[in-house]
């Protein structure tokens, strides 16, 4: 199997929290693309709208990443930074400031076909709820539901990616986990719509990564689009790959295969204390070798996954991981 | 609205767990029954298959409930206390495990069908896994479904309600949450196929419920059934409905009116090392309570879920719960 | 009992998380001030270090406390908004960060002594890891422990109120627990030294607060201050008090009396899309009535508590939060 | 380091949940002892009171175990399975059931003492509580530490392993955590009791085994024995060592070495649907082979400890596990 993989820009910026507004200093955007491209492995990069991408900076950045050979994986309009969707985009109970998302929405798919770029991604962090009792989930939902529809109605060369996490910003978000985001997307009822999955977003809904692929497959071969991380499963902690959980990044590799998977593996973390290109490039490496043994062992996991005897199943990790015991 | 209360037969007998085989004696069913009959507000009753109902108690049940003057709410077929469904029923490995579980639940069909009983409750307890690299998602999930289709095409005039649960007793089960449920009643194609919530399952599942009840109700009016319990939100308690949550109860009534529920309100506790009749007769006491305060408040709470402001919405529920302050 | 409340200036302020810098427009200090003391009930009011108290602007501060009958309840020195102190303050790796902690912290120790303030409350929210095999446990504990006992030994009319949370920002804090921070208190060896609940933290770390408080009055009545907010019990939302929580809030200041908790009652929230004032005092007249229904059913309340039946501790809630049923 | 294997005999028996009452046949006890016996690396065994020992069978498995060449590590009264303890043993409200619960450890103290047994293993489950408002946390805290000390005292020969565990079967358990578990083995003020760390236990506690062992290495050196199984963190699911967590079981060795731990590393596991002493032997070899590459690397573990940079444990992490990347 081809592996590409690519990282969001942003990714190499500052980093900061509620408590305190920058643990780092904010790099300038080209010296983070040119850092980015020098992470071995990665060819491709997303960008998120208005950070990296504007209609007046399109044709620079298009033509800096002819430079450096790189692909422009995804366009992430920026839905969740922007204090106008305080309390949502595309659900937001303000009709002006749906029509905002939407047509700032548009602005990003219109760059998007200027270079090339095939997928737009969509986080949109801001929509949900924080408290119970103060949200009309029926009349939200639906208004989530038509943005996403005309959106991917007018750009039908583009696909549309809807990035699922069940709470941050928001207490409850209405994208929260692989099996509503699919709800969604057959509500809208078309072809370019689909789901990413970020690894730690679905740990901390307590998915299993490879069901989850295997939910998309069901409905459609919707999976768009993978972004990969590790945290604690209590929160979106945003690690680097392999350092809390090992097994399921090597079934979830295992799963895009037998879903026949062909998007990109990109890398979406948030190094607060780290260096970040060492960081992302760590992922990268722990997944380039989950892949090698993957390979190497798939008609082995085949058989595991088919008779499902966990001694088995033990053995054959304890082999792979930590060697033979004497 | 109008709201009939029922109760599962079996909260009224012993109860136990891994350590303790049990925390009270084993009642006679008959006398459970007239427990469950004395409660006040209960017009309705679940059986569990094998273990209240059965092809040779059948008539003997059906005009003991007529003396009673109790409804069969649904028969719940008990594919989770027998230890051939150890690793699965419907999604076992084994052919002839599954051929079992159908044709079991067929048995419980027919009997429903004498009975006038509406709703077979599905809860596929077993139906999961435990460890990782230890299942074919894909294949055991469509085992599931045909199982479902198959039952559900044989008996078009009962209708089929999935209860899902996220774990407990396997540590992930394949009917987990409301949304994953939602796409399996699709996968069958079949319109008497739906969905249970339980609301404990709910809270341990991370839900909101009045959410899960909107999702349901735009997949076309898929919940079928509701079963009612409170917990500590981490496991399935099943404790007395309102001694942990409380607005989130006020908020699942609210929905199911506002997405038109027709079906029982029925309570599902484990009542470990209580009284059993007095704690379900204490869980329907609360939700009566929180439905005359629904039913008094309606404008109100339609305009506090329409405007979104926290601040409103906690002076109301302050008014409500804990009365005027002075 | 009298109950003080009061609230933590900066809750009047900016919100802002790590995707959205700024929710709201920063406020004048002495705008914020006034906000704080024309609160119904307010009479105290928590300083954060560097952002409201220095050095340079004390007197005038405390000139404006005597103005409007604002009594100084704690001074918060800031160990989790400087950069200095991205990997830890007190624990950190580097003595002359752990050096600069100490020394800035004696500067708010200075100043609380002028102010006539009794209590500093230490919220090391930058003190702990975030990956495994990338801690000293042993010696960061260590460090952490000598600075807070050089601390309160050099300030011994001072009392130090060390404040737990389980993560966030950092995804494992040293000071994480009632219990832990409880051993650290005695590690110190002095009697000016205990612990500041917050309640959110405490739901977080899957505690029952009643039981803690009981833990800090075993432990030689260490409990110094309390921060009261509400969540979702996955998270630090710091929401309005009593919006998903209800028996707790009314068992904790039934604990508080039974361990002689003398006191603030303190708000801590971070009203990010809320209007501020409104939303701290929302959680203030939610606790003055469960304080009043505390009053009321106190003798009630014992007879629960001590004899642990659940029907009967549902009996009187349900009486309580939602009136007699017909 | 020396590292000594032991198993608890039930372990091997059958397993069974609130849903089924079996999912395997109960085994003779002779037959689990030889089959405990025959796992590779075993060289102890633990022993449930009543269930496995007896004053009536005391000498028989004396000889047995001294036939099958195994030291009896623990005995483990049962406080959990005997129904007269549903409200728990000695916290109970009733002082009746409190003295039983001592004499009964009382006994098994005894036949410790004759069979020269060193360590009495105690796991209160039943000691906790399950709803709010329905327990009074500091008598019963009392009672049961009161109960604690009369045995220590009155076998100071022995050491009373207090094994912490968050919840199950009550909602709420009072020896919860490593650090409520220290304050209480501090309040005995008894030299000869201390903690027992079940790793399963901690996960769902939130914890990190290396920073609990560090906890109870400064209240004392009070870590006297160890359980290990991995889980989901969310749930006691006792499954096989390293089929969930592999870092932290190598961090877990570490900071046993660096605090000087001398007691056995003993297995505790549930196998619901395995075979037992399958399960239970690859657990120990996953931790042989865990023990390997710490004695290998101890020195460069060390470093990263002490530098605490996750780019360079992720990369040592890394090529531990998967060995170099090409």
């Amino acid at each position: 199997m081809q592996r590409d993989y690519s990282v969001i820009l942003g990714n190499l910026g500052n980093t900061r929290d509620r408590f305190c507004p920058g643990y780092k200093d904010n790099p300038d955007t080209m010296d983070m693309l040119k850092q980015a491209a020098a992470i071995p492995h990665v060819t491709g990069i997303e960008l998120v709208g208005t950070w990296d991408i504007r209609p007046d900076n399109a044709k620079e950045m298009q033509q800096a990443l002819v430079d450096l050979g790189l692909t422009c994986v995804s366009i992430i309009p920026d839905l969740f930074a922007d204090r106008v969707y305080w309390k949502g985009s595309y659900s937001s109970r303000e009709a002006t400031v749906r029509r905002h998302a939407i047509d700032y929405t548009r602005q990003m798919c219109e760059i998007a076909g200027e270079m090339g770029c095939e997928t737009i991604n969509i986080w949109p962090g801001q929509d949900g709820y924080d408290y119970l009792l103060c949200a009309d989930y029926e009349r939200e939902r639906e208004w989530f539901c038509e943005a996403v529809r005309e959106l991917a109605e007018a750009y039908p060369s583009l696909r549309f990616a809807l990035e699922y996490k069940p709470k941050e910003p928001r207490t409850h978000s209405y994208i929260a986990r692989m099996a509503d985001t699919l709800l969604m997307v057959q509500d809208t009822g078309l072809d370019n719509v689909g789901v990413c999955i970020d690894t730690g977003h679905a740990f901390v809904a307590g998915e299993v990564v490879g069901e989850s692929i295997v939910l998309a497959h069901r409905a459609g071969n919707r999976l768009f689009h993978m972004h990969f991380n590790d945290n604690h499963a209590m929160w979106d902690d945003d690690m680097i790959v392999g350092t809390v959980h090992s097994v399921c990044f090597l079934e979830t590799l295992y799963w895009l295969d037998r879903c026949a998977y062909k998007g990109w593996i990109s890398m979406d973390q948030y190094p607060y204390r780290e260096d970040a290109a060492e960081s992302i490039g760590e992922s990268i490496l722990w997944l380039v070798r989950f892949d090698e043994i993957l390979q190497a062992n798939r008609e082995e996991i085949d058989r595991l996954v088919a008779i499902g005897d966990a001694v088995e199943t033990s053995r054959f990790l304890r082999k792979i991981f930590l060697g033979p015991t004497e």
